[in-house]
């Protein structure tokens, strides 16, 4: 229970801050983006913010270069370079992409600009495609594919075969996986892969037990990486990770180990993955990111055996960005830590 | 609690039924198949019952044509054949198989012989492939494939898209996913499908809620089909089952929807399934099963259009066959009703 001081003085200050921003002469204004459908309705009822909406691939329209907050998903970058030069009052990006690496290589200046991700509106449709891609592994979809082209029945794909063979990954049941970038993606994949009889552990920078799960920092590798049959990655896509998979880590994995990537390309030596397939010191490799997107002609990865190519097709599809805004929108007003802040 | 006579009745009885097994002069001959790795030492312990391995793919040794009980696994049709001929005192057939189509067309007096199934023995491996080809059908992986085998980047399949169009089986988030033939695997596959979100529908001979999904009976179908993102087939291949998929029901389905089907090949008209892909009134459908099998080479379902093959690989590896027969053993012995008893 309150005291009433207290309760008076809070009655007192949710009034002045009502009038302050009734008596403020410009409201604040935010601008969203066309490129995907939101519900709007959902973002209004804050008194002291207008809502604009505004095309991310057009240089920003003249009477919104006041804008305090910005929120973005899939930009031009010449619409950022524009963002960057013209919105003079611009206090907040939101964006709504997990990895905003186009924002942050953009040159706003963050000691004026806070830029917060998207991180958690991507969980659900990564965990998916990424359990997709573990099945399409374990369970040679891809081979099976190649076959049928062919007019030929994969009959060595078929049939009675032996159950869970331990010099092979044929199925997510009792398979070893382990989860490197144990942050909100993994978290909501590991149920699913619970659910199916895994074995999940995770790697991290902070090591510990997150909703169940051992989490292992880094310097674990060299002990974890020979006990997996599925290596996933949901790496960012940092300098810190530049190349986390490298030679020397692809060699400490098991003959049949799979590695799948759904964080960033550049986390895995594309080079030392090629050798490790040709050389079939893995299993297979299922790629939804590549160093360079889209994966240049050139690049031997195409052709590449047990390589699985997925055209960054993840996430690339929000969920819940409404509930994301208002809520730092909230946080932001109230002067307080913003969510996903970077 | 027992009265006194009675727990008086039940000592005399057992001493006298281990007495009799100890008296009989041949014990009961179990012949269990070496097609797959069983456990023996877990079937090993019945004082009555001697247990022998035999080939599935030759004739039944001589000295074993007076066993009682026939294992059975991927036995040839010739190996089965001659069990009829030469096992006169047979008296139960455990097959591993959730569906012994081969067992029951071999010729065995079924007034003499009781067969059991091995359902339940295949439901995880048959649920994840199911829900494997679900994901491929959503998430495109077939057609990722063909683009990577040109060396062309799928980018329409790739990057910022629109989430969970209604018009688009692109997801099992809020997917409407019906299962035609709510038995075990069914059972095993729907939390699963509820982890990701979809919302899940059974159909049965029987109505009525089963693990908490409604489940209808087929005079429901003209109302459940046109409701369905993706319909999943899982029903055995008896008479009653034949073309229960047939072009009426076909016709019922949304343009988008997808048809899986891991039951039985017959269940499926393939001529009205080819015609509804050509004509693309349904988005596609991934097949573990043919009416002929492997699928003739005349077939046009090889490239017919998001048609997607597996060569009948979702079980095929029996999963506690020792515990079945082990449970079936002391039934048989007990006189008790067997489990999975055709
Ligand atoms: N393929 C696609 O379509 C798609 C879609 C969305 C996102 N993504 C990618 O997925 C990434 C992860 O997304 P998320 O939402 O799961 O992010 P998140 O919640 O921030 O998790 C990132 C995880 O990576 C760990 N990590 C970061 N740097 C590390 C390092 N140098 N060494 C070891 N671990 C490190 C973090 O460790 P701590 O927990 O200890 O901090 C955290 O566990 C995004 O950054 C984005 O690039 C891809
Ligand atoms: N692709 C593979 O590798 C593979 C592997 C294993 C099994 N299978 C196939 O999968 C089938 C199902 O296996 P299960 O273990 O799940 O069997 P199950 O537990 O016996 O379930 C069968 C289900 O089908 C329903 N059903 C049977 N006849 C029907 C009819 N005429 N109309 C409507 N519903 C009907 C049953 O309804 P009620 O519940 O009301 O009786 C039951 O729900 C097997 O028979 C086998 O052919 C395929």
């Amino acid at each position: 229970m309150r005291s009433t001081p207290t309760r008076f003085l809070s009655y007192i200050n949710s009034h002045l801050s009502a009038a302050a921003s009734l008596a403020s002469s410009s409201k604040m204004k935010l601008l969203y983006p066309t490129s995907l459908k939101l519900d709007v309705s959902q973002i209004e009822g804050f008194p002291s913010v207008t809502l604009h909406p505004y095309d991310v691939k057009a240089p920003i329209p003249e009477e919104h270069v006041d804008a305090e907050v910005l929120v973005t998903w899939t930009n031009s970058s010449d619409n950022l370079k524009d963002a960057v030069n013209r919105l003079t009052k611009l206090r907040w990006i939101q964006s709504l992409a997990a990895g905003p690496n186009d924002v942050l290589s953009a040159g706003f200046d963050t000691s004026k600009v806070a830029v917060t991700t998207g991180s958690g509106l991507h969980d659900r449709t990564v965990a998916e495609h990424t359990l997709g891609l573990l099945l399409n592994s374990a369970r040679r979809f891809y081979e099976m594919r190649d076959y049928q082209l062919q007019g030929k029945w994969p009959g060595h794909l078929g049939g009675p075969q032996p159950d869970r063979p331990s010099d092979r990954f044929t199925t997510l049941r009792d398979a070893r996986v382990l989860i490197w970038g144990f942050g909100n993606i993994a978290k909501t994949l590991t149920p699913s892969l619970v659910q199916l009889g895994s074995q999940v552990r995770g790697v991290a920078r902070r090591q510990g037990v997150r909703d169940g799960i051992e989490v292992y920092s880094e310097d674990k590798l060299a002990e974890l990486l020979p006990e997996t049959d599925a290596l996933v990655m949901i790496l960012p896509g940092d300098p810190s990770t530049k190349h986390a998979l490298n030679a020397e880590r692809l060699k400490l994995l098991p003959k049949h180990a799979w590695v799948v990537n759904v964080g960033r390309g550049t986390s895995v030596d594309e080079d030392a993955l090629y050798d490790a397939l040709v050389e079939e010191r893995i299993g297979g490799a299922a790629l939804d990111v590549f160093e360079t997107e889209p994966l240049p002609e050139p690049s031997k990865l195409w052709k590449a055996p047990n390589l699985i190519l997925s055209p960054h097709a993840a996430g690339g599809r929000p969920q819940g960005a409404e509930q994301l805004i208002v809520e730092n929108l909230r946080r932001f007003l109230a002067g307080q830590q913003l969510k996903n802040l970077i």
